[in-house]
């Protein structure tokens, strides 16, 4: 017997990243729930599962849903509010004067479901976050059955949701309280970088991460100036200091790590540190570039995260590995360096391994979580198909996305978000922009 | 009264590129035949052309359609066939071997068919393309109203097409006549590469060139293995053999340039030569940096090409110019460099000057022919919008175009193309493919 929410997909092709390399012609993945129990050929799974819905895709690849490392998913709310900038002149004129005057539980709430919406359409189904008001991001993820990782954030400074570290890290364990019981949201401590961060706040962090089984996202190494600045003032480079404090570990999850020497990349592949590289953030702020190949030499894990829309100014996870490996094979006088199949992994798997869900989702084998994404390479600007993989890599960009589950469940229809209302979503958008146009139109 | 001929289009926003800088809201561009008219406020137009129809855009950006510097149309149909490669493997083992099986008259006209296809879906309407049996290509651009320049190929080695240098001037030539009527199609010489190209063959394109005003599109520093080649061979680097040549002038279409001594860009800005930047392909292909910032400070003009989709994949000129930016705000640390507005110029009207048709294209000015691209800001993905010209360079694709318009004439009509057998198209990239597989399958 045929459960009834056995559900098959057929497209073309399945790129199910596990085991590395493998890709599947006209096969079916059998989906039971919320979970994956077969990929078989398609004339087998028909037969297996008559009753079964066989959703057809032809000319799609099948992969696992993108895994995207690094976001401020309400900051899409700041798309383009300032391009074109200096790192320190957008921050400090742009970015913090508005967050400073309009960030807000409805704020979060209403950039966060923007976010998932633009991602969603993407073909990612899981991200990391970090932003102010966990609760109001976790409320809007989970309400559209998006699965993300929602740090805890701390800063030294006051805003508007807490007053100082230890009311950032009070008010983070009563977010993790609250979304325990949840199947699509977890947690994890986001101190927001070394320089706005205490030791003692450090300390504490480490405290309650290795208790409670938390791991720690924190910029770490995003620019040059974060580098020299602590060297200046406290003698020791950043990645130093958080080996003094005992942060370095599997479950540190470093984001950016454009400024790194050869002895630092030691320590991290000792420790067995996490890495989300953001190229195109990176680029755009003219922050530096992550050595990902060095990295890989030391099989350290590198994910991909777009940032927030804010410095990108889109949550594309396709053109991301793209420009990761473009970037790379510039870098490094190296054509060979970050192929397709590498860039394939590098948005889901390693995505996976970095957030600790490597057991549930980034890879499509049976006995995972259905998070799956499909691409449509039926439009004339990819043909002919050689390997499709190369054509999702070097072509194809987040519009080309066709369907996409999470835990089984389709929260991309052909094209169309059935459950989610984006009217209500874009007219909240366009109430946000007429107040934030106010706030920049201060600025100089 | 209005001509039967008039057409109006009415968007949300222009950005005609001309005056520099201009963001026209709410305005009408008014087309009468092949030409731009006017631009003029939305009621006003409607009001002095009651008749005409009228285009209502809402949400979409309208600019000058693209114009892609340097590309190999027909090698659309080795899209992807050995990707992730060191440039010689991929030459040498790959391209070379299958060109040499291949390429004949048809295979141009079906693959540069397949181009044509792509590029006008992503905005593209003016191309210069270089490859073998020119007068196909040209039919088959011709035939799609896509207007180019189709280079004569210069090369020492025989081909299919032509069997030494003078045999390709020869026939070169006789395509120029071939042309001469076009209103579409123009030409230039197009020596492959100094290492191609003997000095006596430079000599008389050199010649040629002066006598009857053609411009010259060459390869020129794509590697640092062709500078260094040179310099060991004949005791100077390629562009100090051009200039002793007499090549360097301002009809000198100098492309990809990824290895420039500033004593060389000195050179070139006392020559006026024109530059055509392709940063995906030189950063697939790991050749270098074109040193952009350091060219536009000493005024040379600089364009954007895709190359071949053999090394992008793609044809996307939205997407190559966001490269570009990202990759000068990484490579010279200044987050403010090659801002949305220059992009925007780069990717108009330096490809309009880069051809020498600035008068003609290249902005959205009256008495300039109506070269015309709509991008559709609609998508919840460009929200919200602060500045579309932004949001064109950063956040959209190829598959943002909805219309577009090459001399007066709508050649893609809310992203489906009127008078385009796209079927019949694709039907012959998939023979081309099955031969191109058998032929590359010998591959090691």
């Amino acid at each position: 017997m045929t459960s009834t929410t056995t559900q098959i997909i057929s497209p073309t092709w399945i790129a199910p990243v596990i085991p590395d390399g493998a890709l599947l012609l006209d096969h079916s993945l059998v989906i039971e729930g919320s979970r994956i129990t077969a990929l078989l050929p398609q004339t087998e799974a028909l037969a297996r599962f008559p009753d079964a819905p066989n959703l057809k895709l032809e000319g799609h690849l099948v992969t696992p849903g993108f895994v995207n490392s690094h976001g401020h998913a309400a900051m899409t709310l700041l798309r383009g509010i300032a391009d074109d900038r200096e790192m320190m002149d957008w921050l400090t004129n742009w970015i913090w004067p508005i967050e400073g005057e309009l960030v807000s539980e409805q704020f979060v709430y209403d950039g966060t479901r923007l976010a998932a919406m633009e991602m969603i359409m993407g073909g990612t189904t899981c991200a990391a976050d970090t932003y102010f008001f966990p609760e109001a991001a976790s409320r809007a993820l989970t309400q559209m059955n998006f699965r993300a990782q929602v740090g805890m954030p701390v800063l030294q400074f006051a805003n508007a949701w807490a007053r100082n570290e230890e009311d950032h890290i009070h008010k983070g364990l009563a977010f993790r309280d609250s979304i325990k019981n949840s199947s699509l949201v977890t947690t994890a401590f986001a101190p927001h970088s070394p320089y706005n961060v205490s030791d003692s706040g450090f300390n504490k962090i480490q405290l309650y991460s290795e208790q409670l089984d938390l791991a720690v996202h924190l910029h770490l190494h995003e620019t040059a100036t974060e580098a020299t600045d602590s060297l200046r003032n406290i003698g020791v480079r950043p990645i130093e200091r958080m080996n003094k404090l005992g942060i370095l570990s599997p479950s540190l999850q470093a984001v950016h790590m454009t400024q790194l020497r050869d002895d630092e990349i030691e320590l991290l592949a000792v420790y067995g540190v996490q890495v989300a590289h953001c190229p195109e953030s990176n680029m755009k702020l003219a922050s530096g570039f992550c050595p990902v190949e060095k990295l890989r030499a030391r099989n350290i894990n590198v994910a991909i995260g777009t940032d927030g829309a804010a410095s990108n100014n889109d949550l594309d996870m396709i053109q991301e590995v793209r420009s990761a490996s473009l970037l790379s094979k510039a870098t490094t006088g190296d054509a060979t360096s970050l192929d397709a199949q590498t860039c394939l992994e590098m948005m889901t798997i390693n995505g996976a391994r970095f957030l600790g869900l490597e057991d549930q989702i980034g890879s499509l084998e049976p006995g995972k979580l259905a998070d799956i994404t499909a691409i449509d390479l039926s439009h004339p600007s990819f043909q002919p198909i050689y390997n499709p993989i190369s054509q999702l890599v070097y072509t194809a960009s987040a519009r080309d996305v066709s369907n996409v589950w999470i835990g089984g469940k389709r929260v991309m229809d052909n094209r169309q978000l059935p459950e989610v209302d984006a009217e209500s979503i874009l007219a909240a958008t366009r109430q946000w922009q007429k107040k934030i146009l106010a706030v920049s139109n201060k600025q100089p």
